[in-house]
């Protein structure tokens, strides 16, 4: 998938509903915490193998599927409100991560960046 | 930007320190939570324009970025530990969505689609 | 302690700073957003067992008293700003809780109340 | 109200449907955001004057007191399960956030404590 494909299909829905008044940065961002919230709400009373379960039945891939692809959509709109190329910050973001992360210091580690290499490290 | 090549970026960088053992569907969920509560205070004490004049700086823009990048990241992560091709999720959504909200009902509308044409829309 | 307590040291804390200009209910709700995510940064990486066990140490019990200390305050600010009794509105959920969710029927089960007492039903 | 009486409720109404199993700490933090998500959604697509209008409705007020409870008690339980004193936390926070924020510097500014009393402060 090109995210820009994802970025023309959803500008053309919203502009053949005239919803573009409504898509303002903020209005997203909120719309965006609804959704990880419906995601929230698959994953709150199961463990992790009980997730995978679910994703393993019709209904419950569904489900799933349909939460990511709404955080994944209100996402790339909240960056094209901003005019942030998300394909660029997503590169760019994991290029950075690469340096503040070495893996030989946070090999199996959660311990936060700031943290790394230190004896008392909390993970975080 | 292809989802899978992003998604093999991700993979390679978790193996390299060793992190595949915390990458678990509700880790990763929570992780996603934690970094939509970051984009969040970005825009939390501003207006629409003021969010729009933060993108058009250098400081402000790389923050944007950052944050989006980060929501991706662990969505393409959520993603793959449960087994979802998000690429698929994402335009199977969007074509539900269009059914959804016919653009004839739904035009400059903000109701939502169980009370699209009926005359007491409350918005949602 | 009396929320109406909490909310005239909130109320003071926000005059003496000039800050009720910022205090609207989005501004708020975001607000809000970012201090959950805070919070789930704190849990993201941790088993339930290291969860408990970082509250038995002085910084993480400090840590983790932060954020639900920040959550409870911009959530007794967000009622304020809509002028909603927050004592007032907790006792009525409980009570309309207890009528949605017969303890014969929802005994030991997280199923959601839609699907209470069904065969199929659908933990959510 | 007293934090106390609530939590009293809650783990009766807990106990009943022999729900403890349920509530370790990161499934309560879990269904925390979830009802966050719920709050984003009822304010999403509306204007700060639409939301106030929306809690001066009947139907619109009993939607957020309904939301801004369930992020409560959820908070509440939260607490609970890492055997915090809310009431207590949240005391010590707003003591805490006086020092860090002294009225002199942070009148009328959104910057961040970190920042406060510098030329080039960031609101944040």
């Amino acid at each position: 998938m090109d995210i820009s494909d994802v970025l023309t299909r959803l500008r053309d829905f919203t502009d053949e509903r005239d919803w573009a008044q409504f898509h303002t940065p903020r209005n997203l961002v909120l719309a965006l915490v609804g959704e990880v919230g419906e995601l929230a709400e698959l994953v709150q009373w199961r463990t992790d193998d009980e997730v995978r379960a679910l994703a393993r039945t019709a209904e419950g891939r569904e489900a799933l599927s349909d939460e990511l692809a709404d955080v994944f959509t209100y996402l790339v709109s909240v960056a094209d409100a901003v005019g942030i190329d998300l394909d660029e910050a997503v590169h760019a973001k994991i290029t950075k991560n690469a340096a503040k992360y070495p893996p030989e210091l946070s090999r199996g580690s959660n311990a936060k960046y700031t943290e790394l290499g230190t004896r008392d490290a909390q993970p975080s």
